[in-house]
């Protein structure tokens, strides 16, 4: 009855229902770990929690599960975004996987005046979040959202949702956020450069940002988002 | 007098002092980074602060700096030591890595029952530390010790040392943390496979021991010590 392999799917799930598989999650299932019908895997699809289902065909390009029964509740994570300046590969890659584990509910590339990428490859850091919400035993998988100027992003900034920014420079400690209520947030952290001084004179002007410091050694920018998250869901998230 | 290299030497440093380099600083400085004499660079060897130093002599196997003034105090981290069961190398490296950035006083890697790493390169992760600290600004590099078992550690622990242990099934939450006293702690974190019953039934019993939640969701051991370092400094660390 063991069931170690977890599937983020597409598809609603339910008692009974039949679920196709792609070419690429029967190739996974049937040639990689070696499936056979009968056997049991874990699925999610971000909101009917996690289901226990059982391989009905496998076939070379594609096969069945059928849905047997819901082995935990759908649990969404707190409404928090990550914004952060993409990095070279490996630690943008980290820091999808990070923010993915840490139950960000979104996930903001931004282009700062300091960020070297140009572009983002979005499908692959989409997959990557999903596979983070596959190891980590979560029921959500957060969007990756396309890259954009940061000062895009502020332009048109939702209504009512905070900003915790990043700062080395000119920031309070963390215990700011003790003071702030739960809600709609965003965490956003900048590149290896920091930001410009136009950029965070902007940003310290924004009502809805609180800057807060993360000690008083210098952080890459993956280790300040790691950091940023925890404090975050300690003081405002779903740790307390 | 922009000085971007920082170099963690082992000689003193004081005004004037004359600093022999080695082939590989060397090789690093005058090949690979093409300094030539004049040349300014930072210096920290852990007690001494930071330094500016001036290339007086570059050779291909060696050479010698001069150091010329202080730059910054000696900063040292609070005595909280970072335990760990080695993973993968690549996420060992990223601990040791992370653990330098976020001020671990010292980097203890323990075998666990379920520890798959019989041996580690003490000596890589020790420069990884090192790259770390000066790439981060610090002055200080944790020592990366010898993989011990962990029963040792515990069998010999220090008088007075208390310790943070990070379990997913029995804890408290974080803010636990907040009704301690500062002084020497140590965080240690699990392996992939978590602790054995013997081994977590031995930690919850010990007096010195403070179990805590590091939130709902399953963390990756790597993510979970840079969660727990940030949730310790915040608490009785050098950030608040």
């Amino acid at each position: 009855m063991s069931a170690k392999i977890r599937l983020h799917v597409e598809h609603p799930l339910a008692e009974g229902q039949p679920l196709p598989l792609d070419r690429e999650q029967a190739h996974y299932l049937f040639t990689v770990m070696r499936l056979e019908p009968g056997a049991r895997v874990l699925l999610f699809n971000g909101r009917d929690g996690e289901w226990l289902a059982e391989v009905s065909e496998a076939g070379r390009r594609g096969g069945t599960l059928t849905a047997l029964a819901r082995t935990a509740p759908q649990r969404m994570p707190p409404d928090v975004w990550l914004c952060f300046a993409p990095l070279k590969k490996a630690r943008t890659d980290f820091i999808v996987e990070k923010a993915a584990e840490l139950g960000a509910a979104r996930i903001l590339p931004v282009q700062t005046d300091f960020t070297n990428a140009e572009r983002i490859r979005r499908d692959r850091l989409q997959a990557h979040a999903r596979e983070a919400a596959e190891q980590c035993g979560g029921t959500y998988v957060p969007e990756v959202a396309e890259l954009r100027p940061l000062a895009a992003l502020l332009g048109d900034w939702p209504r009512g949702r905070r900003l915790m920014f990043c700062d080395e420079s000119r920031a309070g400690p963390a215990s700011v956020l003790e003071g702030e209520s739960r809600g709609a947030w965003a965490i956003l952290i900048g590149p290896e450069g920091g930001f410009s001084q136009p950029e965070r004179a902007r940003l310290l002007a924004l009502p809805f940002a609180r800057a807060v410091s993360l000690g008083p050694r210098i952080l890459r920018a993956d280790t300040a988002a790691v950091a940023a998250l925890t404090l975050w869901q300690q003081a405002l998230g779903d740790w307390a």
